[in-house]
């Protein structure tokens, strides 16, 4: 079969860019309605998508004044999702920073078992002050020890998840055996970060483990990424860019012991589509003029760690730290020091830029160019596929699924029907054993 | 209005009976499938009843040979059950012991929002040394400890609730107004286990907080549901007992400036419903003859924190350490050395009274006799409504509602549809104001 794209819709309230909340497209109330984000899961997999997909955080600013920022928590809202879906991939946000695995290990085993094999994780580290404060934790914490918890983390969620082999539920009503003793594991971990006995207490998930997502971009986050995550969410904004990421993660994954295929890499896009390019460029100018100076001050400096809420919004940025004093989200941080420096922009034609995805590029053209725009990309070298940001919703991924999706699909690039009915088998990933079943020689 | 009874359903996967799912009357496939649940919501809302609930534990026995236990975790079950329901209150067990209070607070918030407003939380502490093992933790947890940091967790959890107050979410695309930051609060909470700075990022839940419920009927137990629960489950055997157990918690609940009313007691009953007595016993029987000693001796050792796994099945119970020995649930171990001694039983005789709700009573009889029982205990002043814990499902729920309900409802004892939208509504209680909102002299 002929190498087709992955496709992911990164769902944000109603929409990703910042003032979609504000445009005629959208409707706030829908921000607050969960029938809203079960339509656009249907909508997802009428358009035959891998999966969807919610970003998280665990705090939010008290002076919060714009926003479209989660109303609902992930996991309950996914599982919301899957009980109105029957095939499209749900993807989940959560942080190894405060959470503890057993229970994010249940959690995410839980929604695997009721959407019938469709949960994903995307794994955070939480790189902010505010995030800290609400655990108990002052200060941000170090970069690299965050990424050492996360890899203890994934180690013990994994093994609690194998902790029941595939087989271990027998339910047998005549002979009164439940489970096979001999099938569910103590895990018995103790490390840096966790001790925990185990076993988890629910069978195993239906896909084995669900989908490991991740998105760092600095050395340690490549690191991490290339050697657990299945699917890369990534911000690259040019496709030279986009295809030295792709050469580094495939070629650690490789160093890793993994096949080069093991790992799909998915940079977002976020899409103005129209019937002609001026009206796409038009719609764009439209969000960015709803654009509030004062809100996205705010946001540029927690994405940068520098207070600019009194900054000149026509004078350019401030000199920047080197990047080896961050200790927040490094590759972000370098993208918006590099886009605002090689473009020379004042800081309101930076917000501009970032108002879309954050960092994300967007893209505005008719459905034939967003298509041709994919293509290039994925022929090229600089993706497996690609994490769609719809800027407003559903409008946005109506036309997405509407006008691009069927290009695709008549140029061989992306599947006319699901061929799996699970989120790993959408990403062309096998069942994994247990790592405790053991098998004949 | 004449004072009328509260109904919750506590669904344990295909009955409570520890024999259920081998018993030919239910299919034991339902264990693993989401819409079983479903089903049982429904047909709970069908009944009008206020409330379905799960209990929890975070931790199984790797040797796990019969079991009813969850294969879901009660949060994401209660989602899928919110989605295909209008009314019925979603009753959720989450430990204080092993979970963060931000974490937590905002599951529940998510629920709530999803449900519209029908979310409850059931106030566990975690008493068992396998649930630490699993945190980390080595050794069973003091019990005045643990409900000392169960207090501190519930008042932050309820400040976190209260951060954003209910008109904060403002919305206003025109003038770009998303919250009103002057009522969104952090909590800035400093305490012995929690460090929590706030405020939410979520919107207040739809019922101000989620209705809250609690089990504890120890000394430590009774006093913390006094002072914070609206809803209590608890075991009690006789009419006596119950009614003592109801007049010591609204006195005590007075004394900690509570209304008598502001908290509803609700024990349990394991109903066996046949047209005749004699049918019902001979169904009770059924379920006896189907127990598995082998599992029942492992399921006492664990209640009474004493192996009995190589006692003889024919002899009576060993001499037991005295009530001040035990770290665990005291509660339930003073019930089942009471019940063993007064009535002199053997093992296997014990093992079979546990059988049907360990430690809960059984009832069986026509619908008429057991309607005749709960209004007897309602009027006696031991019960402000039950805690229906069906011995086999869906069957054992579907002869409630059919049969028991209607004859209810025809005496003036139960509601003939819903009044209130909430589960707070459903229990007679008020929403209330944020601890934030300055109201007017």
């Amino acid at each position: 079969m002929t190498r087709q794209l992955h496709l992911n819709a990164f769902l944000m309230g109603v929409g990703h860019h910042e003032a979609a909340w504000r445009h005629p497209r959208t409707d706030v109330r829908n921000l607050t309605d969960v029938t809203h984000f079960q339509r656009l899961a249907q909508l997802a997999e009428r358009g035959k998508l891998d999966s969807v997909f919610f970003a998280d955080g665990l705090a939010v600013d008290p002076r919060v004044k714009h926003n479209t920022q989660a109303i609902f928590e992930p996991i309950t809202l996914l599982t919301a999702m899957a009980t109105v879906t029957e095939r499209v991939g749900l993807i989940a946000t959560a942080t190894t920073g405060y959470l503890e695995p057993y229970t994010l290990a249940r959690s995410f085993a839980s929604l695997d078992h009721i959407s019938g094999g469709r949960a994903g994780w995307n794994i955070v580290t939480s790189a902010g002050a505010d995030e800290a404060a609400n655990f108990g934790i002052d200060g941000i914490p170090d970069h690299a020890g965050r990424y050492r918890r996360a890899a203890e983390f994934v180690d013990v969620a994994t093994a609690l998840w194998d902790s029941w082999e595939d087989d271990a539920l027998v339910l047998d009503e005549t002979t009164g055996i439940f489970a096979d003793p001999d099938r569910v594991h103590p895990i018995n971990h103790h490390g840096e970060h966790f001790t925990v006995q185990g076993p988890l207490n629910t069978p195993r998930p239906v896909q084995g483990r669900p989908l490991l997502v991740q998105a760092g971009s600095s050395e340690s986050g490549r690191d991490f990424a290339s050697r657990y995550a299945e699917a890369i969410f990534t911000a690259q904004r040019s496709v030279e860019d986009g295809k030295a990421f792709y050469r580094d993660v495939k070629s650690r994954a490789v160093k890793f012991g993994r096949s080069a295929d093991d790992v799909k890499i998915l940079p977002g896009i976020v899409p103005f589509i129209a019937p002609t390019e001026a009206a796409a460029l038009e719609l764009e100018q439209q969000f960015t003029d709803l654009i509030s100076p004062e809100y996205s001050l705010r946001q540029l400096s927690q994405m940068l760690g520098v207070d600019l809420t009194a900054h000149a919004l026509d004078a350019p940025l401030p000199a920047l730290p080197p990047i080896e004093q961050i200790q927040g989200n490094k590759s972000r941080y370098q993208l918006v020091k590099d886009l605002a420096g090689s473009e020379s922009l004042t800081v309101r034609q930076l917000i501009a830029k970032l108002g879309g995805g954050r960092g994300h590029r967007t893209f505005a053209g008719t459905a034939e160019q967003v298509a041709d725009n994919l293509e290039l990309w994925f022929t090229e070298g600089a993706a497996d596929g690609f994490n769609i940001m719809p800027p407003y919703l559903p409008g946005g991924l109506e036309d997405f699924v509407g006008q691009v999706v069927p290009i695709l699909q008549r140029r061989g690039l992306f599947r006319t029907d699901y061929t799996a009915t699970t989120l790993r088998g959408h990403y062309g990933l096998a069942h994994r054993p247990s790592r405790y079943t053991v098998t004949a020689a």
